[in-house]
C-alpha cells in the first residue's frame, strides 16, 4: 500500500507531468519548466475550496505517482443529496498494473462515504475502454452518456 | 422569452414538486407539504457557495415551470481550466415543448462563458433517449460514458 495524501503546491508539477504524458492529455496540457503560473492558480482555488480534495499516491521515496481529484456537489435531487465525483485520475507511466489506480479510487469511495454522499460519479470518454472496464470492476453502472461541448 | 432569475428559498418546493413530477425522480424524492427540511438544509448550502447557481424561470404570473442547476469545478487539467456542470433540468409538465428547455440552456451556456468556464458537461441518463437528442440539438457530443456507484 502506497501513502495516499492531500496535494502540495510543491507536488503540482508532478501532477502536470502525469496529465500531460497521456495520448489524450499531451493534446491539451502545457507542461515545461519551470512550469506556467496558471496551473499554480488553479491549485489555489482547489485547495481553498472545501468542496475539493485533490490528492496524490506517492512511493516509498516519497516520490508522486498518482493524483485522483474528487469533488463534492451538493443538490436539491435525491432529497437534498450531496454527490462525490471524481475527475483527472492519472497514475504514471512506469507504476501501471500495480493497483495504484484501484488503491486512489477505494480511498476515494470510503472519503465519498464518509461525507455523506449517495453516489460517486465520473466520466470516461469513450476513446479509453480500458478505462471503462476498469471502473465497471469496481461496481460504477455505465447508466449515462456524458456530453460535453467545447467551447 | 421567460424570466429566468437566481432560486430563492421560496421557490423550493416549486423545484422539488418538478423533481417529484418525473419517470424518475418520483422513485427518488420525497415531496410533501410542508416540504421536508432536508431540502431546505440543501437550498443553503447551494446559496452559500459561489460556485454554485441554481436558476428558476418563471411565467408572466411569476410561476415557476422550470429548473436548471449550473455547478462550476476547478481541476488542473486544461491548462487548470473551470468546468461549468448542468444538473437537476426540469420543465414542468405543463409547459413542455415551448421552448424553455432551450431557454435555460441558452442561459447556462452564457453564464458558463462569461464565467470563463472552457466546458459545459452534463451526464443524461441512457433511459432517457429524447433528453440525449434535445442535448446534442445544443451541440453537445456524447463523448463519454457517464459512470454511477450508488451506495
Amino acid at each position: 500500500m502506497y501513502k495516499i495524501r492531500k496535494c502540495q503546491k510543491e507536488d503540482v508539477p508532478a501532477i502536470v507531468a502525469m496529465l500531460a504524458n497521456d495520448k489524450l492529455g499531451m493534446l491539451r496540457e502545457d507542461y515545461r519548466e519551470p512550469l506556467a503560473q496558471k496551473y499554480y492558480d488553479a491549485f489555489e482555488k482547489i485547495d481553498s475550496d472545501s468542496n475539493q480534495q485533490l490528492a496524490v499516491i506517492e512511493d516509498e521515496r516519497s516520490k508522486v505517482i498518482g493524483t485522483l481529484q474528487l469533488s463534492f456537489i451538493q443538490y436539491l435531487t435525491y432529497q437534498g443529496g450531496k454527490r462525490a465525483q471524481i475527475e483527472a485520475v492519472r497514475v504514471h507511466k512506469d507504476y501501471r498494473n500495480k493497483g495504484i489506480g484501484k488503491q486512489l479510487f477505494a480511498w476515494a469511495i470510503n472519503e465519498a462515504k464518509t461525507k455523506k454522499a449517495h453516489v460517486v460519479q465520473l466520466t470516461t470518454d469513450k476513446k479509453r475502454p480500458e478505462a471503462l472496464k476498469f471502473y465497471e470492476s469496481l461496481g460504477f453502472k455505465a447508466s449515462h452518456e456524458g456530453l460535453k461541448l467545447h467551447f
